[in-house]
Order: C-alpha cells, then structure tokens, then sequence
C-alpha cells in the first residue's frame, strides 16, 4: 500500500516550540520544596536539558541558581516555550504577557478550569482558551502534569524522576497525569523506552486529533499511546484516525467504561467518557488498536517499537519448559494465531536434533536440549528460517543448570531479530539475567514477564500488520 | 458457618517425611556443576537445611564436603526423605533399597517416564508405583524440578535460588516444574510469600486431591494454588474440594484450553488436558476459584493470604489521581463489585475535608488534598469505617512533592488493615516506595502494580468470602 503524504507534514513545525524548545521560561519557578514550582525548575534543570532557562518569579533576583524575571517581557532574549505553575486566576494575565513576548508554546499545569463543579472555571477555561489562539500560543493543559521529551532533555513536568528515563520510540499522550505517571514508571521498570508523553488534561486547544497528526509526522516517534477519557469531539479523532490508518501503529486505552467512571470523568478533565462499546467500535473501524488495561497498553507499545511485522499470524512456541509451551499456546490460540505446523524438512532436522522424549512438533518442548546450547541453536535456527513460521515466542526458565544459555541466546537473536518478531519469556530471579534481558531488547527481542503477556502482545503486533498491510 | 473437621486429620502425619523430614539423602549427589545433583545437594546444604543430610553416589566418599555412601542401606542413621537424581532406569532399583531402609518420602526428579512417547517409559511408571506403594513411600514426581518447603528450609529441588526467598502462607501445587519456577520467580520479585511448594510432574502416587486433603489440615498453608493441565482422575479432585469447601481459598489455574497445548500435555507429563469448559463448570460448582493467568493466579493467592474476608461487594476507591481512580472503577464493575453511596455522615465529613473542586462521591479524587496528609488520612479513616463500604482500593502516584505520604499510609493501615481489605495501587520510579510498599505488606495492605490487577484480586477475594460463607 502506497503511504499518503499529508498536508499535515508542516503541523510537527507548528509544535516545535513544545517539541524542541530552545528556550524555557517557568512562569511561578520557586525555590521552596514545598510548592510545584520548585519541582519543575528541577525536572529541567536536573534534567539537563541544554537550552536556556529563565525563572519567572516576580518576588526573587535568583531561582535555583539561576538569574529570575518578574515577567517574562522583561527576559531580554527569546522565549520558545512558557510552563505555568501559578493558580487559575492568574492564568489570563500571565497568557497575555506570553502573548506580547511572542512565546509560541505554554504548558499550563494549574487546575481550577473545566473540570471543577463551579460554572467559573469553564468560562476561565473559554477566556484562557480565546487568549491563547489569539496569541497563537499552542497550550499543553491546563489541569496537567505537564509533558516531558526524552530525546531533548526536556522535561516539562513537576516529576523529576522522568528525566532518569532512557529515550525510546513509543510517544505516549494521556489525558490524565496519574496514568502518565503510572505507565511511565511501569515504562521505566519494564525497561520500556518513552520518547515523548504529553498530559493533555482539559484540552485547551491541542487534543488527541491534532496530537496524532503531529506525532505521525514525527520521526522520532514510532508508535503512538493514547489513554482516552472523554472526548470532546470524538468525531475528529477519529477522522484524523482514519485519515493517517496504517502509517504508524496507534494504541488507544479507554477508560470509562463503567457508570461510576463516567462520572468521575467529568470532574477529572472535563468531559463525559460517553458510550464505551461505541467507541471502542469505531476506533477498530478506524485502524486504532484497542487495548484493555495499562500493561497490555505498554506490552504492545514495547512489541511494536521494537519487533519487525510479521507476513501472518503462524506462530512458532518454543520452551526449555513445557508448562510455559503450554500456556503460551493457550493464549496465541485466543489471540487468533495459529501454531502451525512446521515444513517437512524443519521437522525431520528438529527430529535429528531432539530425542523422542518430548514433544517436537509446534509448540516444542525443548526440554531435553537443556543441557546442549548447540541442540537448542539448531532449533532456534531452524524454525526461525521456516516458510510456514511468521513469528517466535521463546520462553525459558532460569535453572541453576542452565545459566550460560542467555549468552547463545543474544548471539543468535542479534541476527535474526531483523527478520521476524521473535518475542521471549525469560523468567530468573532479581538480579539473575536482568543485563541479559536487557541485552535481548537492544537487539531486537522483546520479553515479557509471562508467556500470556507474550502472546497477547504479538496478537496486537499481528492485528497491526493488518491494518497496515491493508 | 460451622466448619467440619474431617477423618483426613491424620493426612499430615502420612506428609511428615516429605514436610517436615529430619534427615534427608540425595541419591545421586555429585560435585560436578554440570550435574542436576550438584545443584541439588547444593539447595539443600546453601539453603540452610537444618537436619542431616546424606549425599549418596558409589563412586565418591565425600560431595559437597560431606560424607558420602555408596547407598542408602549403608546410611548409619534414619532417612526420612530421599531425593532421587538418577535416569529413570535406575530408579526401581533405588526406591527398592529406599523401602528396605524405611525411607517414607522420595523425590523422583528423574523424567523418562509415562511422558514419553515410547510405551516403555507407561510401564516403568507402573513400575516404580508399585514398588512405592509396597513400601510405603509418598512420591513426588517422577518428572518433577522437586519441591521446597521454605518454613523448613528445605529445597528440595535443582534451583537453589528458591532458598533466598521469604517464606509466607500460600502454598503452591504445580503439575509443571517450569510454571513452579514462573510463579516462584514473580513471586519473589513482587514480595509475595510461599510456603512450600510441590512439582507434581507425572504424579505417580500423590495427586492433586491427596495434596488439597493434606494442605488444608496444614496450619503454615493459608492459600492452597494449583497449576493444573490433565488430571487422571478429575472426579477425585472435584470431590475433594468439595468436601473441603469454604475452609481454605483452593485457587486452580487450568491450562490446556487449546488444541495445541492438550496435545502438548500428554507429552509433559502424561495425561491429556482435556475439556477445558467442562472442567472449569465442574471447578467452580465445588467451591474452586479458577482463574485465567498466571498474573491473577498470584495476585489472588496474594490477597487471599494478606487480607481479612470482606462482608459484601461494597468497594471504595481513593485515589490521588482521577485517572487510576477511574480506570479502578472501570474493573471494579467489571468484577461484579459496586462503588456503593458513602453513608450521609461520611459524605458530609469528606465534603468538609475536600474542597468542592473535584470528586468527593465516590469513587473519590484525592487531588486537592495531595500536600494535605491530613486531610487525606481523615477521609481514609471515614470511609474505612463506614458501614457501606466493605473494602477500599486506595491508588497513589508518586510525584517528587507528595514522598512523604506513605508514612502516613503505613501508620494508619496498620491499624486498619485487620478490619477491611485495604488494597493498594502506589506507583512510584524504581528504588522510590518500595521499602514503603513492603511495610504495607507486612502490616497486612496488599499492593498491585495496577489499578486493573488491584480490582481483578479484589473481585477474587470477594468471590471467595461467598463461597466461604455458604
């Protein structure tokens, strides 16, 4: 399928102020612990992120070390980006003087606006709205964490931590902070690298539409993240969805499926989460990828920043323990995959390879071969170059006896990575295996934690190179 | 309920060899690491047996800096349990001298046995079962990694890793050494507590039902799990369960749904899986809890050990972020649980505590009182013990400005924890909360690492409590 070129090719220009500033004034930077204005002068200068930095602070000559403003129209050089720590009602004005400053970007991480019960706050959220388009300021927020960018050094939240995450292809855009948070740090557990994550919050003016139309556009970005609230204008979404179908995967978790979830939408970030099953159908029809939780969310971001698609969906499983085989088949099974047979020819050289104590035919049990790393290689290599196989879970369990085996392993991944997906359960105790797991996902291989997650993760990759491929 | 106490009292006693033995033989011990009898001699004397070990190997007078002897009829003293890692050939010949020594236990490590797809290895297992029975030897195994009862300090197993972990009160009975691993490894790396745990592998004379009759008279065994594929005799097992029913939680994980994996399970350890449906309706109706993944066979067992049994299905959900708030209430309904009305006392209370900026019905937002530990600690204690909630899941997400909230949470919920479920969901980077989320455990809190895993076990524990109270 011939890929589109878009008009929307000049919109990542648009966010360059937000994606690669230059410049950063925090507008309520502090020095005291106590208040958020501390945290995030920190997150960017502990950060390291390599522009220049300018306090805004109306009631200090020095901020974190760093000479302060008591506006930024009196910063004596350019602005690119404005983050915005100071209460609500402060907000219009301060908008204003980013205005007069020519600041193209803010992050505004005040709440107060849409999402609180008083009908003042959505006027405020109008006004500030207005303002900024006036401006022609792009706004991250309000109501939000704030945003970070990994491949800049550039993070733009309250939490410090972020910056201690190493760079990946998956951009991530949240409507909640809280869910930033939480798969950032599963992200940073799971040793699964985040480039850019943005928290939308109330919308002001950037929401999931014109995120994706950016983001597509992004080189950096391989594979886009959504967890979805409410929407505003749904219809958009799924325009722009439909628009950019099969050019980058597009992952989308959405939350509000239950009554009491619904409500609390509204007062979160402002709107009603709305018909789940309608939504969920019309994302399918529009190529997004549904996900059901927060780990299946990273488990096929990880899958499909790091693995080849695959031609089908036949599935080689591949275990030092049976057990694993057989869970694993359970699952491939309800993902839609097929664990099909292997060719003549594979089958009679695992046949060679292999003693007639255990099952050779897909799912193998590699069980007798756990002493010989040459034996398990063969089969590694032979059903990896398999006409009838399009992709490989391979699960082994950590045994006192078999230590060594890892080592063969990233060998002979490193190669054959390229081809086809090859996916991998390593289980070991803490602190056994870890650099050789992440050894495995610098080359190409992704693990996953259990053999169900492995499977369900290569039925999203599978699903994807449908809609793709179409 | 009155709970009925069976004739099976003295099942533990006909254990005691392989529970509790005093004096242990490892048949086949060798000083050569790449022997499976160096690793076990080696879990047995580096994991801190404290009763008397017997390395026996003809060829050798000492392994492991121990006295060896050519046999166990050699052997000066009493053996009460004798681990076995020799091929299967040599096994009849070894139980025979085990009988005549009076040895009451084995573990038969070695496979070759009626998984194999020559007819031979049927009949060796017919073999050594009834020499076993002649003697009076509780099996486990053959084709097993062995077994480890951590309240002993008794690894008697090939992984000598297993000794590291804390012991705890679920006990696990797996037919798979490679699913034994899986489990124990999270387990270990999520602060989950076994106690002991059995490979059953071929089940030559102890079976599932035998070990549910005897864990459910064991007074360190809480939470009785199992990893079943093919039952022999599944009329057995069912009628066991329900003849235990409601004294101990009995969770089953059943694998074996595909084609692809019944198939594999003959050939691992000897008997068919077959229909999955059927089973999991005949599970369910005497009083099992079956669960789906090897995540949720953990995550309930966990539950199950930690927290008192709720009296209803009334879940709160706290959280100091609206999405985790939302996305728990979402699996809250979908586990059948709901988020009832706080009482009017308790809603006018938390009303006073939280401004009206946010969420206060529940499921309630937190958010505004993030740099207030006392309001937050004020609304936890209302709803706790308000007589229309059951349970509550409180989710928390670290950001650098709230770090000190979870001392507050340790020193409430240790007086908390005895009365209600408390569930917790704290996310925080690598390194930051974990000692913190340990002390949650140990005063009886059960964290998940998401809000989804959280509410899957809740709706575990709650079926349950109704199983339990039938």
């Amino acid at each position: 399928m011939e890929k589109r070129i878009d008009t929307a090719v000049g919109k990542l220009q648009e966010f360059e102020a937000i994606f690669n500033p230059k410049s950063v004034a925090v507008i309520g930077a502090s020095d005291d612990p106590a208040k958020l204005g501390y945290h995030v002068i920190k997150s960017l200068v502990a950060g390291g992120f390599p522009g220049k930095i300018f306090p805004i602070n109306p009631g200090r000559k020095e901020v974190f070390g760093l000479r302060a403003f008591s506006s930024p129209d009196l910063v004596p050089e350019k602005i690119d980006l404005a983050i915005v720590v100071l209460p609500a009602k402060l907000v219009p004005e301060v908008l204003e003087a980013c205005g007069r400053k020519g600041i193209k970007g803010a992050v505004l991480i005040a709440g107060g606006f849409k999402e609180i019960e008083d009908k003042s706050g959505e006027k405020m959220q109008e006004e500030i709205t207005q303002l900024a388009n006036r401006a022609g300021i792009k706004v991250i927020g309000p109501n939000t964490f704030g945003m970070f960018n990994l491949h800049r050094k550039l993070n733009a939240s309250f939490t410090p931590d972020f910056s201690q995450m190493e760079p990946g292809s998956i951009s991530l855009v949240s409507q909640s902070g809280g869910i930033a948070h939480l798969l950032g740090f599963l992200a940073q557990r799971e040793r699964v690298g985040l480039g850019k994550v943005f928290g939308l919050g109330n919308r002001c003016n950037i929401d999931f539409a014109e995120m994706l139309e950016c983001l597509v556009e992004d080189p950096e970005t391989k594979v886009i993240a959504m967890y979805i609230e409410g929407l505003d204008n749904p219809r958009r979404l799924i325009d722009t969805a439909q628009k950019v179908r099969g050019r980058k995967p597009l992952l989308v978790y959405k939350a509000g499926r239950s009554q009491a979830s619904d409500k609390a939408s509204k007062s979160h970030t402002g709107s009603l989460a709305g018909n789940y099953e309608i939504y969920q159908g019309a994302f399918r029809q529009a190529g997004m990828l549904t996900v059901e939780s927060s780990e299946e969310l990273l488990d096929a971001a990880k899958i499909l920043a790091l693995c080849p698609l695959p031609r089908g969906n036949r599935v080689a499983v591949l275990s030092g323990q049976a057990g694993l085989a057989m869970v694993a088949s359970d699952f491939c099974e309800r993902e839609g995959l097929v664990l099909a047979p292997f060719s003549e020819d594979t089958q009679r050289q695992i046949n060679e390879l292999l003693p007639p104590l255990t099952i050779r035919t897909n799912p193998v049990d590699l069980g007798p071969a756990w002493y010989n790393a040459e034996a398990m290689r063969g089969i590694i290599q032979l059903v990896l170059s398999d006409e009838n196989i399009d992709a490989m879970i391979f699960c082994i369990v950590y045994a006192s006896i078999n230590r060594h085996l890892t080592k063969m392993l990233i060998e002979l991944f490193e190669t054959e990575s390229k081809k086809k997906p090859i996916l991998t359960c390593i289980s070991a105790p803490e602190g056994i295996w870890d650099d050789d797991i992440r050894s495995l996902q610098n080359v190409g291989v992704v693990n996953f934690s259990t053999p169900e997650r492995a499977a369900q993760a290569l039925g999203n990759l599978i699903r994807y190179s449908k809609i793709s491929g179409e």
